[in-house]
């Protein structure tokens, strides 16, 4: 099995990547790097990219990182910081890479960045549910 | 003006609200209730709203709630715990209410519910940037 | 048994208590409420109550609070906001309330007061580990 | 001034130090090191450091790299994540690095080791309050 097949796997079968156009760009057992190009649409009153979808790139992020393992996995909880402003036109790239925990309850740390620069910084937390990632 | 004056300003110059269909259904100076109804594109590959709208939601529900005073805010950093899947067709509903804080800095505390069943808590903080939300 | 007994074993047992002056005013399946006089030597070079005693507290109520079903519970993560100073001689009062989760994995919500004034908040998860609180 | 004059000054005058037995490794602009030895009075009723005093471990490594520039800064929210127990007679390290964010507020990532074990990982927020750390 190839590192990316689970993530690659749950990504074939997310409507929501072609919702918001996220690309994975890379997955393995310990981290995944997914990447998201800003919407007019995506931006709210203030023309700034909607906080949500900075972290619903980097929850995503997530996602595909546990379960990279091939066992599914839930996301808990999770916390993010906001730094700067991205406005449409702007690609923010998510990577998360594994910053704690055991088996099954593992921590997330994911960086989003837009044209280098750190925009935020996201904190999550998930847990195996004991099911296979794929099937059969 | 109005209580939900503000909020009613902000929300018809966002286009994310359009995008997500998040309906503004009360705004005042301490607080802010939006809706949405979930849509299959809204959901990840276990055929469960994609936990980074549902933050969004609750993120959009600070916003409007932050900018209550007429005053521009904006969103430092915010946590969510998720508590409940929520499927396609299902509507949440996201209150946020002040939860501490000052004049400058305030903590919001939003609940999202579905079908009567709290699905998700988040606990969000905000500062304001000296700018009057309407101009003019 | 009484509502309290387990968190009324688990409190006998904690050296920590009387480290720290920790009252426990109440415990029950549900939540749980604790007090603490600040002492001189718990305040920083600015004269406050260090902050981390204020967020021991509140872990310290979401402790006895978990263990309230009479099974051991071990905390997992938690945040605070903190609102207002505290100072010598004051007393801090934490109440830990359920906030949401399920049979295992449980969040509580702590506010913690002095004087009537709530000068911080607290929301922290535990889960619950198999093993009886009081044994035999 | 060397790097470390203002973390040291407020150290200086910190009674939570000796309460503690924190010991100040390290400061500058864009960190500190604390180190603590866990002593049986701050165990819980498991025999294992109460996680409060963990937090106050980081936040403290935290409130001496917040003064590193010289100017006075306030913790205004924090959470941590706790990985494995830490008993009596280890010691805990503490070190906090500027993880993001602005001139004024600060995002701070603490890791705690024991015995080179990553123990727990905090992230808190501080802000400045335009006095300086060493009057006069």
């Amino acid at each position: 099995m190839e590192p990316d097949a689970p993530a690659r796997h749950l990504y074939d079968r997310d409507p929501t990547v072609s919702t918001f156009g996220i690309e994975l760009v890379e997955a393995h057992a310990d981290g995944a790097t997914v990447r998201m190009t800003v919407r007019p649409d995506m931006c709210n009153g203030y023309g700034m990219v909607h906080g949500g979808l900075t972290f619903l790139l980097a929850d995503s992020a997530m996602a595909f990182a546990s379960s990279g393992e091939g066992e599914a996995a839930l996301a808990t909880s999770a916390g993010i910081d906001w730094f700067a402003p991205v406005r449409a036109g702007q690609v923010m790239t998510a990577t998360a890479i594994r910053g704690g925990g055991g088996t099954k309850a593992v921590v997330w740390d994911v960086d989003v960045t837009a044209d280098g620069v750190t925009v935020a910084r996201f904190r999550g937390r998930t847990r195996k549910i004991g099911s296979p990632v794929i099937d059969g």
